[in-house]
Protein backbone atom coordinates (compact mmCIF):
# COMPACT_ATOMS: atom_id res chain seq x y z
CA UNK A 1 0.00 0.00 0.00
CA UNK A 2 1.81 3.13 -1.11
CA UNK A 3 1.87 6.18 1.48
CA UNK A 4 0.52 8.98 1.27
CA UNK A 5 3.32 10.94 -0.03
CA UNK A 6 4.18 8.33 -2.55
CA UNK A 7 0.26 8.64 -3.51
CA UNK A 8 0.35 12.09 -4.29
CA UNK A 9 3.89 12.12 -6.43
CA UNK A 10 2.56 9.12 -8.77
CA UNK A 11 -1.04 11.38 -9.28
CA UNK A 12 1.18 13.62 -10.61
CA UNK A 13 3.10 11.29 -13.13
CA UNK A 14 -0.42 10.16 -14.16
CA UNK A 15 -2.42 13.25 -14.17
CA UNK A 16 0.75 14.90 -16.61
CA UNK A 17 0.34 11.10 -18.75
CA UNK A 18 -3.64 11.62 -18.75
CA UNK A 19 -2.69 14.86 -20.68
CA UNK A 20 0.61 14.20 -22.40
CA UNK A 21 -0.62 11.20 -24.69
CA UNK A 22 -3.05 12.95 -26.86
CA UNK A 23 -1.39 14.54 -29.85
CA UNK A 24 2.44 15.44 -30.69
CA UNK A 25 4.86 13.52 -28.40
CA UNK A 26 3.44 11.56 -26.14
CA UNK A 27 5.84 12.71 -23.07
CA UNK A 28 5.77 16.07 -23.45
CA UNK A 29 2.78 18.70 -23.22
CA UNK A 30 1.26 20.64 -26.16
CA UNK A 31 -0.15 23.90 -25.99
CA UNK A 32 -3.56 22.95 -26.05
CA UNK A 33 -2.59 19.54 -24.32
CA UNK A 34 -1.65 22.07 -21.26
CA UNK A 35 -4.70 24.31 -21.80
CA UNK A 36 -6.88 21.34 -21.11
CA UNK A 37 -5.17 20.17 -18.08
CA UNK A 38 -5.13 23.66 -16.27
CA UNK A 39 -9.12 23.91 -17.42
CA UNK A 40 -9.87 20.26 -15.84
CA UNK A 41 -7.56 20.36 -13.05
CA UNK A 42 -6.59 23.49 -11.80
CA UNK A 43 -10.37 25.17 -12.42
CA UNK A 44 -10.33 27.27 -9.66
CA UNK A 45 -6.90 28.43 -9.91
CA UNK A 46 -7.54 29.06 -13.29
CA UNK A 47 -11.36 30.90 -13.18
CA UNK A 48 -9.97 33.46 -9.78
CA UNK A 49 -7.08 34.49 -12.68
CA UNK A 50 -8.82 37.54 -14.68
CA UNK A 51 -5.97 37.14 -17.48
CA UNK A 52 -6.87 35.51 -20.95
CA UNK A 53 -3.48 35.54 -21.70
CA UNK A 54 -2.47 33.00 -18.53
CA UNK A 55 -2.40 29.70 -19.98
CA UNK A 56 0.13 31.51 -23.16
CA UNK A 57 1.99 33.23 -19.79
CA UNK A 58 2.20 29.80 -18.33
CA UNK A 59 3.44 27.64 -21.22
CA UNK A 60 6.22 30.45 -21.93
CA UNK A 61 7.02 31.04 -18.16
CA UNK A 62 7.41 26.41 -18.42
CA UNK A 63 8.67 25.96 -21.57
CA UNK A 64 12.30 26.63 -20.42
CA UNK A 65 13.96 24.76 -23.17
CA UNK A 66 11.53 26.75 -25.49
CA UNK A 67 10.54 23.51 -27.78
CA UNK A 68 7.03 24.65 -27.52
CA UNK A 69 6.44 22.05 -25.71
CA UNK A 70 5.99 20.98 -21.45
CA UNK A 71 7.73 18.01 -20.51
CA UNK A 72 7.53 16.77 -17.25
CA UNK A 73 10.60 18.68 -15.39
CA UNK A 74 8.86 21.90 -16.44
CA UNK A 75 5.34 20.69 -15.60
CA UNK A 76 6.89 19.80 -11.42
CA UNK A 77 7.62 23.32 -11.44
CA UNK A 78 4.70 24.69 -11.88
CA UNK A 79 3.33 21.86 -9.25
CA UNK A 80 5.87 23.11 -7.22
CA UNK A 81 5.12 26.77 -7.18
CA UNK A 82 1.69 26.39 -6.76
CA UNK A 83 2.02 24.27 -4.03
CA UNK A 84 4.15 26.75 -2.46
CA UNK A 85 1.54 29.28 -2.24
CA UNK A 86 -1.24 26.97 -1.51
CA UNK A 87 1.26 26.70 1.59
CA UNK A 88 1.99 30.08 2.52
CA UNK A 89 -1.61 30.66 2.29
CA UNK A 90 -1.90 27.71 4.29
CA UNK A 91 0.28 28.91 7.14
CA UNK A 92 -0.86 32.67 7.24
CA UNK A 93 -4.51 31.55 8.54
CA UNK A 94 -2.84 29.42 10.87
CA UNK A 95 -0.79 31.70 11.98
CA UNK A 96 -3.44 34.25 12.53
CA UNK A 97 -5.70 31.38 13.92
CA UNK A 98 -3.12 31.45 16.25
CA UNK A 99 -3.19 34.88 17.35
CA UNK B 1 -14.74 17.85 -5.03
CA UNK B 2 -10.48 18.85 -6.03
CA UNK B 3 -9.59 17.46 -9.14
CA UNK B 4 -6.59 14.62 -8.86
CA UNK B 5 -3.83 17.04 -9.32
CA UNK B 6 -5.52 19.87 -6.27
CA UNK B 7 -5.89 16.30 -4.08
CA UNK B 8 -2.15 15.47 -4.68
CA UNK B 9 -0.81 19.06 -4.16
CA UNK B 10 -3.13 19.29 -0.74
CA UNK B 11 -1.51 15.65 0.18
CA UNK B 12 2.23 17.11 -0.29
CA UNK B 13 0.63 19.79 2.46
CA UNK B 14 -0.93 17.87 4.77
CA UNK B 15 1.62 15.45 4.66
CA UNK B 16 4.36 17.91 5.52
CA UNK B 17 2.39 19.13 8.15
CA UNK B 18 2.19 15.93 9.71
CA UNK B 19 5.39 15.97 10.49
CA UNK B 20 6.68 19.48 11.25
CA UNK B 21 4.43 20.14 14.14
CA UNK B 22 5.88 17.37 16.04
CA UNK B 23 8.93 19.97 17.73
CA UNK B 24 10.77 23.26 17.53
CA UNK B 25 9.35 25.17 14.63
CA UNK B 26 5.86 24.00 13.63
CA UNK B 27 6.40 24.83 10.00
CA UNK B 28 9.65 23.13 9.70
CA UNK B 29 11.10 20.10 9.59
CA UNK B 30 14.17 19.13 12.58
CA UNK B 31 16.23 16.74 11.51
CA UNK B 32 14.66 14.11 13.72
CA UNK B 33 10.81 15.03 12.07
CA UNK B 34 12.45 14.59 8.73
CA UNK B 35 13.45 11.18 9.58
CA UNK B 36 10.77 10.26 10.80
CA UNK B 37 9.14 11.38 7.95
CA UNK B 38 11.40 9.57 5.52
CA UNK B 39 11.14 6.66 7.30
CA UNK B 40 7.24 6.41 7.00
CA UNK B 41 6.56 8.08 3.83
CA UNK B 42 9.08 6.95 1.77
CA UNK B 43 9.92 3.79 3.07
CA UNK B 44 10.79 1.58 0.19
CA UNK B 45 12.77 4.21 -1.12
CA UNK B 46 14.95 4.29 2.15
CA UNK B 47 15.27 1.06 2.30
CA UNK B 48 16.83 0.79 -1.30
CA UNK B 49 19.35 2.98 -0.53
CA UNK B 50 21.94 1.37 1.47
CA UNK B 51 23.93 4.44 2.68
CA UNK B 52 23.39 4.80 6.51
CA UNK B 53 24.11 8.38 6.25
CA UNK B 54 21.67 8.80 3.55
CA UNK B 55 18.50 11.06 5.60
CA UNK B 56 22.02 13.39 6.72
CA UNK B 57 23.17 14.06 3.10
CA UNK B 58 19.37 14.74 2.11
CA UNK B 59 19.21 17.06 5.15
CA UNK B 60 21.96 18.98 4.03
CA UNK B 61 21.10 18.81 0.53
CA UNK B 62 17.77 19.94 1.68
CA UNK B 63 18.69 22.54 3.76
CA UNK B 64 19.56 24.94 1.67
CA UNK B 65 19.47 28.31 3.86
CA UNK B 66 21.36 26.06 6.29
CA UNK B 67 19.31 26.97 9.76
CA UNK B 68 19.46 22.87 10.22
CA UNK B 69 15.84 22.74 9.78
CA UNK B 70 13.62 21.82 6.15
CA UNK B 71 11.07 24.39 5.43
CA UNK B 72 8.18 23.74 3.10
CA UNK B 73 10.12 24.88 -0.22
CA UNK B 74 13.20 23.55 0.71
CA UNK B 75 10.73 19.38 1.05
CA UNK B 76 9.37 20.46 -2.30
CA UNK B 77 12.11 20.68 -4.17
CA UNK B 78 12.79 17.21 -2.99
CA UNK B 79 9.55 15.78 -3.70
CA UNK B 80 9.74 17.47 -7.48
CA UNK B 81 13.47 15.73 -7.61
CA UNK B 82 12.64 11.84 -6.48
CA UNK B 83 9.14 12.85 -8.61
CA UNK B 84 11.10 13.54 -11.65
CA UNK B 85 13.27 10.39 -10.99
CA UNK B 86 10.14 7.91 -10.58
CA UNK B 87 8.67 9.94 -14.03
CA UNK B 88 12.12 9.63 -16.19
CA UNK B 89 12.34 5.61 -14.81
CA UNK B 90 8.16 5.57 -15.47
CA UNK B 91 8.92 6.98 -19.21
CA UNK B 92 11.86 4.36 -19.57
CA UNK B 93 10.19 1.44 -19.34
CA UNK B 94 7.29 2.53 -21.65
CA UNK B 95 9.59 3.40 -24.48
CA UNK B 96 10.94 -0.35 -23.69
CA UNK B 97 7.75 -2.30 -24.23
CA UNK B 98 6.68 0.22 -27.24
CA UNK B 99 10.01 -1.33 -29.27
Amino acid sequence: MPSKLEGAMDALITVFHNYSGSEGDKYKLSKGELKELLNAELTDFLMSQKDPMLVEKIMNDLDSNKDNEVDFNEFVVLVAALTVACNDFFQEQQKKRSK
